[in-house]
């Protein structure tokens, strides 16, 4: 079976592993990045790891199809690089992919990093074989991902599908993008405990902050565990955060008319308390002729979205 | 030069011609669809008509390499159909690209009106060879299509780019298509006439009153006659109006990272007083790096462009 090495940059963790056609991971390891020691002590580290990994595993370069790496955005693709990635200050311009694709003397091919999740969960995952899929994970923000009739949509310089910018209210809060009233900005992680917390500093009683000791605890979590007991507060936080993630995919569903976006992060561990609601609010925003064909699913990769994400993107490259 | 035959179908007309594969018409014609009398009467006509052109220009069936359809959404593109468009009832089911199909004994493709403009901006127009490319049209509504990576984004079902769909304010007017604060809702031609006579029913003065004649006479056009003459509700409504295209824009440029944006449709016959500011907002409202990559420029097909993206969509089905 072929195989290919795939690697997934983070600003804490440096992941890597050989993973099969079928999406096995074969082995994998990780380094710390040390992101502010700058790229190449990185890039060495985790490509010395690599080699060992492969020796474990008896395999040659020879063996392998190809590398794949997922990365932070922003990234200028015909670089190969990181373009002012906020937490790989200093990375700009080091060529991330040409300096792993010469350390074993193998292509490589770099991509944002949901947008290698959504080709995961495309060639391995959730959406096994859905020609046009979209993908996004909520977690501290929104990111995404689309697979155009079977292909990776990477855009001009590979920054393609920013679904998290995607506008809820012009009118809204100024977002450091550039524009107001983000998508990401009333649906993630990290936007749903903030508009907890504003509720709560703003008097609103709530076994929420029993639950979490104090205000500045409060995170999703607190408030799946007091929507489960049926505190009010939970329950109007929960129904407006399922209406924000319902019109965001609304606007996904007329842009791509995908047959299934594939949802993933840590905000989808609330399981059918959020999917049973996003789901009926998404297709009752979008077109119907649209909304009709269109699936809406837990993501399939879990834990490994990282380097099986990077490994779908050699194995496309490789096409 | 190998050629295709084209159809653009209407609510009123259905527009056909023989295009070259340097986008050249070498003849064309329409007749009335009188589309309330169904599908059947309208493709038999149209195929008269066209085999007629055929006849006059001394071509053959077989010396073309098929035919492309450009016809309003909604589509079922796996049937061939229209599937519940507004102007053409009862058309729903009628597989007008099997039907004309077996007139000519060639290859057909149907595909949205918007979409195969797209396609022949990419191939033929003002964004040729620009690979990652989005077209929007600013008319009645506003519709769009894009190019990823040089191939047409058709969708699950054909429906894809329901641009005009972009939602600017959850918190908006509902729109038919089932969300609310619909980008073509506040930017299109229909949206920029009603929130002129909203103002002028409000008793705002404006030399655009004496320029229409009456309140329900007012369009886009006394709009851009007023303004050139410095009148101050003129001013406020195409601030507004560049406002709402550029906040559109931006997340078509957030969403898809496009080298170019081509925009068409009666309301860009205004010229640098919508390219400039629209342009100017467009890219300050998105993210940095993707707008650094993306021009905005005027539609280069003119009043070819039906029968020219159909064309289009026969090209590239037959790559």
């Amino acid at each position: 079976m072929r195989k290919v090495l795939a690697f997934d940059l983070g600003g804490t963790k440096f992941a890597f592993g050989v993973v099969a056609e079928d999406g096995t991971v074969l082995g994998s390891g990780r380094v710390e990045t040390l992101a502010q020691n700058g790229p190449d002590q990185a890039v060495k580290r985790v490509a010395t790891a690599a080699h060992e990994l492969l020796l474990k595993l008896n395999l040659k370069s020879s063996d392998l199809l190809g590398i794949g790496i997922a990365s932070p955005g922003p990234l200028d693709i015909a670089r190969g690089c990181v373009d002012g990635s906020p937490n790989l200050p200093g990375w700009t311009g080091y060529s991330i992919e040409g300096e792993l694709s010469k350390a074993f003397g193998l292509p490589a091919r770099i991509d944002n990093d949901t947008n290698a999740a959504a080709l995961g969960e495309y060639l391995f995952g959730a959406g096994k074989g859905r020609k046009n899929l979209v993908y996004i994970t909520i977690s501290t923000g929104i990111g995404g991902g689309a697979i155009v009739d079977g292909r990776l949509m990477r855009g001009a310089n590979g920054n393609a599908a920013e679904l998290g910018h995607i506008t809820l209210d012009i009118k809204g809060p100024a977002c450091p993008c550039g524009g107001n009233g983000c998508f990401e900005m009333y649906a993630s992680g990290t936007a749903i405990a903030r508009r907890t917390r504003e509720a709560l500093a703003h008097g609103t009683t709530s076994s929420i902050l029993s639950l979490a000791g104090k205000v500045e605890n409060v995170t999703t979590h607190h408030v799946l565990q007091a929507l489960a007991q049926n505190d009010p507060l939970a329950k109007k936080i929960w129904d407006e955060t399922t209406e924000y993630l319902g019109r965001g995919l609304a606007v996904i569903i007329d842009v791509f008319n995908p047959e299934i976006i594939v949802v993933g992060g840590g905000v989808t561990a609330a399981g059918d308390v959020l999917f049973k609601p996003m789901r009926e609010k998404a297709l009752r925003y979008a077109f119907p002729r649209l909304a009709a064909v269109c699936s809406i699913v837990p993501a399939g990769l879990g834990g490994d979205v990282g380097v099986v994400g990077a490994a779908a993107c050699a194995f496309e490259a490789s096409r």
